[in-house]
């Protein structure tokens, strides 16, 4: 089969069958991402393909650092064609790595460009897109894509006026854009004067006095509020892993919040054991928020960042060196899940694991709390084993991720793929899994694994490609959206 | 291929050709279940497939709330068809979940029944296998699904009165029962009450007086006879993991077991880690004992139980709320079966884990300990590491597990499948297991990574089909097994 | 497809012709393995093939336990053909097991035998294999495998006398023989007598008084400065994990080590932290050392050793009682590559894991460390994800490493494969290796997934058999090597 045909990663007739006459026209319902507010309510038009491309992408920089590129192409002062020809240099060294495929798939599906990129090609290339570029603002971007919904992710402090924005004008004929939710640093006592300054300025943007801890969480509540008005419906947490259950053994049972908070000035000792308890305490309060309000939370956990010392004094967070770490999960994800459980406040939940090695323990967990209290009355899949994740986001990962669902829950109950990027041209990942999926249920049948009822799979493909997560968040949508 | 063919899961000819004239006909030697014991002394006649199937099934009550179903069509008060018909419902939400296979299996291999349960044909399976079940109890299910031997669960306590009512009488033609002894609650020191309660019972069962340790041990060892005496050559060990080496280093060597038991109800100090150091130290015992009667023991590793608070309870325990840990597994294991290595007393063992990413430490770990002292001499596989466990029970776990065995150890040496299972309708999982099996073994043939020696391939697949567990535990059968 | 043909493990046309073609032809870099030195200085001629198969090696030895063969023929009193004839009898029992794939490609590749071994074959392969033998002295051996380099494992203590009289003769007309230096018992200040024992046989081989923390330093340096003069350009370190960050926050920072080697003969508390600090620091001290002299470092990582105790009181170390433990490696890793970055000092290095579960771990921390300070200027690939080791240095193995490089990293910048392997009979591995990476390759063509340009392709293969390696360590080959 030749490189990137229509029948790109379907190997079989029932898998072409699935794709084209189910997946492809379900529209993308993409719930967690990090593209930037402002050039949503901007329409940002991109000057180049700079940057639309290579502006923030650490996946791109850390190929090129692999490649032996130096510093300065990637996060560094080389003018803008500069960068990206040395990531076009880097693209042939990128053949197995997903930067290839999505290289490629973003150049076709955006720009109609069929040329492998690579040194003799970068400038043809570079020129055509810039050209596109041009006339094909945020707007016509979510537009080509048939984007549904897009979930940004937001501090609580945010004042959301970009989303005021989007959802006062015109700008998307198709397309909804909320808010998440994400709190991490509200969680963050560990960080001293950074956690205190946070405090104060929780504290104005709330107008709540944040001096004491029951005003601390009325400030929290109170941005819940907030963004619940301006269409929020999802929280997003990021940790290592979740801490819990050995702290009640060493009498930091929950409800130690308070004077961990209050007291959090003074010099004290089991520093690291109270810092976990507050996260853990938090964890508790927030997701109580979201069970009242029927919200998702998410949990992203298992990434061990910025590790590499020279590059964190050089370039700061966030410039790609983080990676995957070994934390423990299993009790920690076990304990905070049951507590809400036994209170009666587990939310609708989504758990997203960095390290494939818990896979399995991560799909299994989910399978404890499905049902019961909290959460929407009957919602199916009611806690999800999430999409692969970061790192995991390739054939491989994905591959794993949807075999263990499989395996360990419902498939068919799945509320599917999200980008978590920082581009708009990333919407083909979106296909990318759709892909995925009709092979692998294409391959069942084609086996005698499943039976051939194609009005069926066609169903489960259209709802785990969209269906689902419609239905499981509960987001009004534009009109025109089956 | 249609879907459950007479060549479901077996994907080239030779796969084919070493099921059906190897593998299919060899009798079941299912060594470790849960079937109620009273079920089989006394021939138990199923009123309706809610009884064959659903009531203690926490695979489909788990698949039930994923969902949506409500708690009451579960372990609730909802009527049996009720909950079959709830069930059924689900059924066509569990493609690609084992229970998909399963199910199918169960209806076209107990009852010929060929359609696929969902809401339309809840109702004619019901009435057919109802029909069916009227006219056929325990005893002939096991001769329908050719069953050599069936080894239940047993605590030490039991009084064994079902196995001596089978062994006395002659219901079944094919199929020897018989006892294991699985001493879990005799090591749960830290259950305070409840483990006093157990001691008080073992006292008054075993005629010892278990004031003092050795009076404790004496009484275990006293049951260990009279299991021994009823057939039983087979212990079992469900752990979250083998407490071990760190203890010595605290001071707290192996022979601390008596001290902890005689002053168990004094205020102290470290309380964990003496009932960890309790737990080590009894399974050094009962290893010892096993290795003295030529038993096998089994270790069962990894599982996390009664996670979800709110269920917990409601309802109590198993009841579908356990699933996957990820505890530190080989410090422990590497250093119980090394103590009993060096004393020589190492018995035959079969180590299963439950969490996959464990699958290469398990299988590595076994061949540390293969021959030495210990079991009977010379055996092939003394260490065994064990089928696919529980969540692992399906088509990717078990490929995982045959695997890995096959690269760190002797495939040909297996002991196979067992069922692990509550229910009379499960034996169709050991005919899963032996299509997957041949399937590996038939694409190794005919990628060229096997020699195309059938006949020699056709006698490792009965082997680890049959004649390896009747060779490895040694277990007198019914004569007319070949 | 017939067993062990020419198309051996190549599934495909494209698979054929990138092996046939680019793999085949390209030379051997053998960066490390453990053949003895003295047996290549000496051109060492093999008696039998007892020597040259099974008198140091423990895959063999711990298969044959596990098919029930007693310690007499494993590594014990029998005579040589005894000996032959246990394990010839094993091998139709390791079918799946990568000792059936080996066995037979050694006996084909050396000695043009193509009888399946067993029973009835032993004698006559036996007879062959000795005969041929008689003509075959080690360095013939590395001529037929067409053995570019090999790098043997060497303690810094070692005069390096074989080393001396390899390169002063005229031996070897392809081959090039570097050391490793190999620190592991420098850093084990735990062992105590043996510890000191070791401190003193540096001081006199090295002339360097070690009773200062600062001479002991001293004197290693001298020892790599000897190493490098002899041609060493690379390092070597096992370890069951890097101890790490935990120590800093408990008050032992780095620079704690001197203090730790002066008083190690005093009573003291903490110990075991002492311990892991001290190796810590060493760790720091001997990349700044690697970076200095642009050398590479080698990470073994996740071996847990000599588990059984009657085998370590029968028959010592290195016997076949090692496995794979489930150490935690994120952090200390992070910790220990993030600090030699931030001191500017990170050599090139390469991370090899034990265990399956952390592979995505390790290839995603050396995504960390590309680039930056630290090795040859601009090198790509300087962070290396390692050949799959040890107990994965299997098909499945193999494969794992290679997708999860391939998802990670830069498969195109791979240094490749490695036989770690005391047998001078063990060159087959790299074909082996080679037709899986050629397979994998054919496969993705095959598959639409990369384009079908042979040329960029084969020069791929070229690279990460040879050329890749070649560049990577930079040590000068006999000029015959393209």
């Amino acid at each position: 089969m030749a490189f990137l045909s229509n029948d790109f990663l379907l190997s079989n007739d029932t898998a072409c069958q699935l794709y084209h006459d189910f997946a492809a026209s379900q529209p993308i319902y993409d719930y967690h991402c990090h593209l930037a507010p402002a050039d949503l309510a901007n329409n940002r038009r991109f000057g180049n393909l700079f940057e639309a491309w290579l502006e923030g992408d650490h996946y791109k920089w850390r190929a090129m650092r692999a490649n032996g590129v130096e510093e300065t192409y990637c996060t560094g002062e080389a003018d803008p064609y500069e960068k990206f020809l040395a990531f076009a240099k880097t693209v042939p060294h990128t053949i197995r790595n997903p930067l290839y495929h999505w290289t490629h798939l973003e150049l076709q599906r955006t720009f109609g460009i069929d040329l492998l990129l690579n040194e003799d090609t970068a400038r043809e290339i570079w020129d055509e897109a810039n050209r596109q570029l041009a006339e094909m603002p945020v707007a016509s971007l979510l537009d080509k894509f048939n984007v549904a919904l897009v979930g940004t992710t937001d501090d609580p402090l945010d004042d959301l006026r970009h989303h005021q924005a989007i959802a006062a004008g015109s700008l998307f004929s198709k397309t909804v854009v909320v808010p998440t939710f994400r709190p991490d640093r509200a969680c963050m006592i560990q960080d001293g004067e950074a956690f205190d300054a946070y405090v104060n300025r929780l504290q104005s943007v709330s107008g709540v006095d944040c001096a004491t801890f029951e005003g601390f969480l009325e400030a929290i509540k109170q941005r819940h509020d907030f963004f619940h008005e301006h269409g929020a419906r999802i929280s997003d947490h990021g940790l290592t892993h979740i801490p819990a259950p050995f702290l009640t053994v060493r009498g930091m049972g929950c409800g130690q919040a308070k004077t961990i908070f209050e007291t959090r000035g003074a010099p004290q000792k089991d520093r690291e054991e109270k810092h976990a308890a507050f996260v853990r305490d938090m964890l508790i309060y927030l997701g109580e928020l979201d069970a009242e309000k029927n919200w998702t939370q998410q949990y992203h956990l298992g990434a061990t960042r910025n590790n590499n010392g020279w590059a964190m004094d050089q370039l700061g967070p966030d410039t790609g060196f983080d990676s995957i770490g070994d934390f423990p999960q299993g009790e920690g994800l076990s304990w905070l899940l049951g507590e809400l459980a036994r209170r009666q406040k587990l939310p609708q939940t989504i758990l997203y694991n960095l390290n494939p090695a818990d896979n399995y323990l991560f799909a299994s967990m989910a399978g404890n709390f499905q049902g019961g209290p909290g959460g929407r009355a009957g919602v199916p899949g009611k806690i999800q084993y999430g999409s692969a994740w970061w790192f995991l986001d390739q054939k491989e990962g994905m591959t794993g991720q949807l075999n263990t669902l499989s395996s360990m829950g419902l498939l068919t109950r799945f509320v599917g793929m999200l980008t978590d990027s920082r581009s708009f041209l990333s919407y083909p990942r979106h296909e990318y899994f759709r892909r995925i999926l009709c092979d692998l249920l294409g391959k069942d049948v084609e086996a005698g694994e499943l039976p051939c009822d194609i009005p069926m799979l066609g169903q489960v493909v259209k709802n785990i490609c969209f269906q689902n997560a419609k239905a499981y968040f509960g987001i009004p949508l534009k009109t025109y959206v089956s």
